[in-house]
C-alpha cells in the first residue's frame, strides 16, 4: 500500500478526515504525524506533506514532497533529499485573500495615520486633525504579479484607484491590472507610484530588487508595502531615507531577518509599521481549506499520473 | 450684491478661488472670513456656509444655510436663528469615501487582531499564531443604506462577503446591497450578521437603537463598527457584554460623549478599538473637494430658482 506522510500540525480534525478519505479511496494509507515519529514514518513515504525540510533526508522512497507555504526557498537544495529527483510543489493560491485583506489594511493604516491615532488614543487623548491620504485616485503599482498581487488588485479596484499597474519579469499580462510592465522598466514606474506594492518570491532575482537607488526613485509622499519577503529590500537603505523624511509610510510584514533582533534599527524607524510575518500564515481558517484542496487536486492528478501543479522550479525558486 | 459668507477654516486658497470664480460669475460678493469677523458679516449674508451654529443668530437676512457636515444636529432647533425660515442644506455625500476607507480599515484590523499585534511589535516581540478572520464569507450589515453605506458596500463587494444587507427605515431599495429589509426586520438579521456597521445619522429615531437586548442578539463572535453617531448605541451595555467575552471585536469612531471623558469605561473594554471621532472629517483633501463641489452645484440651483439638493428636513434630522 502507498504511503502519504502529512505532518502539517495545524489542521484540524475534518481537514485531517478529508486527506484520510482521498487517500483511502485511491488505495493509500495515509499517516498523520509529528516529531520523532514522522522522522520514522519519513522512511517508507512516497508523498510527504510537510514544512518540515529535515525530514527530506530520511525519505528515500519519496517521489513529491508538497509544502503549504507559497514561497519554497528552503526546498530547494538537492542535498536536504535522499531522493533529489522527488517533485517539490507549493501552496501558491492559498494566500491571496489573507495576504490581499493585509495589504489594503495596512495601506490605509498609513495613508490615515492609525499608528498615530492609536499613540493619542493610547494616552486617552483626543486629537482629529492629521491630514490623511486615499486609495481613491492613487496610482498603485504591484511587483509580483502572481496570486497575491492579482488578488489584492481585485480587492484595490473598488476604491477607485486612479491605476493598478503589475510589473513581472517579462511584462505577461495578468488579470485583474490596468497594464503589466517589464521589470526593466521598473526604474521608470517608480517615480510615478504612489503606493508600491511587493509581492514577489524570494529569488537570487529579487534579491536586492529595491536598492537604496529605487527606494529613492518613489516620490517622497510614496507609500511601500511588502508582504514576499524581507531580501526584496535593503532594509537599511529603507530605514536611513524614511529617516531622513523620505516616503509617507511603509508597512514590512518580512525583514531581512526574521525574527526581527532585538537591536535592529527597523524597530524604530518613524512611519514605519512592522507586522511580525503574519500577513500569509496558516491562522486563517480560509488559507488552511485551501490548502488542503490545492493537495488533493494534485493529489488526484499524481494517482492519475497527470502531471502535477504548482511545481516549483528548483532553478527559479518559484 | 448679494453676498455670501464663507467660514471654513479648512478651505485651501484653490478652493476659496473657484467659491469666488463661481460667486463673482453669478454676480454675487463672497467674503471668506472667521471668527469676529464671520459674526460682522454674517448680518448682511443671504447664504451662510459655516459649521458655527453661533453665526446664525446675527443672520437677520439669511436665506440658505450650508453646512461642510453630513450630520446636522446641531442646526436644526429654530431659536438659533434670527430667520427660522432659512433652508438647510448638508453635505452628505462628501464623506462616502473617506468613511468608506474606515470601515474597511477597521474591519481588517479587527478581524487580524491588529491590535494584539501592535503591542506585540511595540515590546520587541514576534509572535505569529493568533487565528484571524476573513470578510471573505462573512455576511455584513448595514444600518443605514445612505451614502455611507452604498460607497462601503461597493468597497467591500471585491472581498468576496457571504452577504450584504442594508436596513433603513422602510426596506426601500439602495443600491451596492444585495438586499434591503426594514427596521422591523433588524431583530432577524442580527443573530445572522457577522459584521454589523452602523452608518446612521443622529435622531430621534436611532438613539438607543442598538440597546444591550439587541447588542445581545449579534452572534458572540461578531464585530461591531461604528462610523454615525454614538447615540444609536447604549455604551455602558456595549462594554459590559465585551467585558463579559461578547463580540470578537468593536472599533467605535463615535461616542455618547465626545471628547470621551478621561474615566469612561470604553478606553478599558477588551476587543474594543477606539478612533476620535475621525472617520469621515474634513482631513482628507478629497473630501473637502467634494464639500465644495455639492456647494458650488446647489449655489447654481439657488441662483437659477431651483430647487436645492439636500436639504436636511427639521423634523427628520437628515
Amino acid at each position: 500500500m502507498p504511503n502519504l506522510l502529512v505532518d502539517i500540525a495545524e489542521l484540524t480534525r475534518s481537514q485531517r478526515d478529508r486527506i484520510a478519505a482521498a487517500a483511502g479511496a485511491r488505495g493509500w494509507e495515509a499517516n498523520f504525524a509529528s516529531g520523532e515519529a514522522s522522522r520514522f514514518l519519513a522512511v517508507n513515504a512516497e508523498i510527504i506533506f510537510c514544512q518540515n525540510p529535515a525530514l527530506l533526508k530520511a525519505a528515500e522512497h519519496l517521489k513529491w514532497l508538497n509544502v503549504p507555504s507559497a514561497g519554497a526557498e528552503q526546498y530547494l537544495d538537492a542535498a536536504l533529499y535522499a531522493n533529489p529527483g522527488a517533485v517539490l510543489t507549493n501552496s501558491a493560491g492559498a494566500y491571496g485573500v489573507t495576504i490581499a485583506e493585509h495589504i489594503v489594511m495596512v495601506t490605509l493604516e498609513l495613508m490615515r495615520r492609525q499608528g498615530e491615532y492609536n499613540q493619542v488614543v493610547a494616552r486617552r487623548g483626543w486629537l482629529r486633525t492629521l491630514p490623511i491620504r486615499s486609495i481613491r485616485g492613487s496610482r498603485v503599482t504591484f511587483l509580483g504579479t502572481g496570486d497575491i498581487g492579482r488578488t489584492a488588485a481585485s480587492r484595490l479596484r473598488g476604491f477607485e484607484p486612479a491605476c493598478i499597474t503589475g510589473v513581472n519579469t517579462t511584462g505577461h499580462p495578468a488579470e485583474g491590472f490596468d497594464r503589466v510592465l517589464p521589470l526593466s522598466a521598473l526604474d521608470d514606474i517608480l517615480p510615478k507610484t504612489n503606493v508600491l506594492v511587493l509581492a514577489l518570491p524570494g529569488t537570487a532575482q529579487t534579491a536586492g530588487l529595491m536598492d537604496g537607488r529605487r527606494l529613492a526613485l518613489l516620490p517622497r509622499d510614496a507609500f511601500l508595502v511588502n508582504v514576499g519577503r524581507g531580501s526584496a529590500i535593503d532594509q537599511a537603505a529603507l530605514v536611513r531615507l524614511m529617516k531622513g523624511g523620505h516616503l509617507s509610510g511603509a508597512a514590512l510584514d518580512v525583514f531581512a531577518e526574521e525574527p526581527i533582533p532585538k537591536e535592529d534599527p527597523v524597530w524604530d524607524c518613524p512611519r514605519l509599521l512592522v507586522t511580525p510575518h503574519v500577513a500569509g500564515n496558516m491562522t486563517l481558517g480560509y488559507t488552511l481549506d485551501r490548502i488542503v484542496d490545492l493537495f488533493l487536486e494534485n493529489f488526484d492528478r499524481y494517482c492519475d499520473g497527470r502531471p502535477l501543479m504548482r511545481v516549483v522550479g528548483r532553478e527559479k525558486g518559484y
